[in-house]
């Protein structure tokens, strides 16, 4: 099996999980199999699609369509067996999925953006960054969801600083290109794969108190 | 009165009424007329502007720009007549000419999307169903509101058996373009006017229960 | 010093506004820091991101990216400072700054969108409204909050005043179109400091009153 082969599997595997962690986010607040299969391939395929439009290239799943097939597929599946995906064991396995689907995700973004040589160096940090946040930010702006940038989940900051250390190591070390990216990615799923194991948040010191704590808690 | 005379005049219709049931969906929660116009304008045009993005084509209203012009000028009757527009009837009336512009609009983006052999045969699918309910979903978001997806309302359902057939139709009878789309509007026509009409509901078994009912209730 | 280089300075004065004003509207309900810069730079860069989207240009920062660097820094500086910031004078001041951005890019915006003869003569009107818009819209939905369409403050009002008589004045006089820039400019910038400065809301004479009003204070 060669290296694209792999990737394009891991790829797949990464779909998959989107798709499943993005149904599993929104079951638990009541929804019908229609608006769970839209959020679950919104969380799969977001990300990139909004990456390809600031990008101004055609979006990745119209060369590609398997991305939506199996976002589709998965979700309808994540739907059915919704009961059993919920226990705790199997939605871990899930969250590890997402995390490898991140991670892969976050650089293989970045690195289209320098290909693309669009705004070095800070263009492909951001655009790594929205293709692995994006899709879920999406779901939960339509499902009425709290979004990431709410729950001080480590979940953004993995992929930021695997970006970062990675446009800036390929800056410097341009032949090393594949490792680069191997490297990077492991980077985020170790990070993002503690934060999950040991169910890590961003300290309360870097973030402002809520100063509505009352009318908050009973208003939203 | 040609074909496409009677399609643009039956297009502007259906405009109408997405601008105005647009407003008459967020006036009920206290708007001023500003916010009410641009809510309404983004119902009528904001789902076939996001399949314009997606497919990166020229926004379809830059061409034409009475879709603007059509769809500011009944978001102000509507917010004026709002009192009136309310009554049953009229509201009702409104309903089904709703019913009529998704019916049109579905179909003809699904066509617009294999006209560009685009992403086939899941993307006209999808872009069908988009460009019919993408507008109503900015609404909710920017209002505040629970979108369709949470609502399970049979609105975008229908939508999707008509794109589904009409795609299916089309590759088997190619040459019944005109036919084949007619019949398929007519289908989503009548499913959604039916949906209206009984005020049918996605079943409850097609759902995940919320479990989180009680606190759902008071927080939500 | 050049009109193009003070246009210019006061272009990266407004970034800094928008993004110092986009983290001061959510620090107060509690967020990490990561965010705070996301919301910000999205409060100061989306507006115009959206807008280059529908014209189909490449996205104004990919050719500049001192407005992400300036957005990034200033977001940062604001969640750090936000307890000095907060005090009434100090975010006073960037309301006002708010306000002189504001009045730059919706009539720059207008601008870009008249030279590309796109949409003629209301698309330059709905782009620059959008573009002055757009980035805080981005952010309450993120944020969880309730959109400026709900909130009856004099913020998009102004904007579409200028934006519609700056479309008006040029397309009349097409050969003052710096003196008709700098003087619809400062006609934003002069109402919308009015309000800021007496409180000015939109009257409720002009709104529709909520008829749920104590289902929703309770809910919402």
């Amino acid at each position: 099996m060669s290296v694209d082969t792999l990737q394009y599997l891991l790829g797949m595997a990464g779909t998959v999980a989107f798709a499943v962690t993005g149904v599993l986010a929104v079951t638990p607040r009541g929804i019908d199999f229609f608006g769970a299969c839209v959020l679950g391939l919104i969380t799969a395929i977001g990300g990139g699609t909004i990456r390809d439009l600031i990008l101004g290239v055609p979006v990745f799943w119209a060369a590609d369509l398997n991305y939506i097939w199996v976002a589709l597929g998965a979700s309808f599946v994540a739907f059915l067996t919704e009961r059993l995906l919920t226990r705790r064991e199997i939605h871990r396995t899930m969250l590890y999925l997402d995390a490898l689907g991140v991670s892969m995700f976050a650089i293989q973004a970045a690195q289209k953006v320098m290909w693309l040589d669009f705004g070095m160096p800070i263009a492909p940090i951001l655009l790594g960054v929205l293709t692995a946040i994006g899709g879920g930010l999406l779901r939960d702006v339509l499902a009425g969801q709290p979004t990431l940038l709410k729950r001080r989940e480590l979940y953004a900051i993995p992929v930021t600083c695997g970006c970062i250390l990675y446009v800036t190591l390929l800056t410097w070390f341009p032949a090393y290109a594949v490792l680069t990216g191997v490297v990077c990615s492991l980077l985020i799923l170790c990070l993002r794969s503690s934060a999950i194991y040991w169910d890590l948040h961003v300290p309360l010191w870097l973030t402002t108190q809520s100063r509505h704590t009352d009318s908050t808690q009973s208003k939203k």
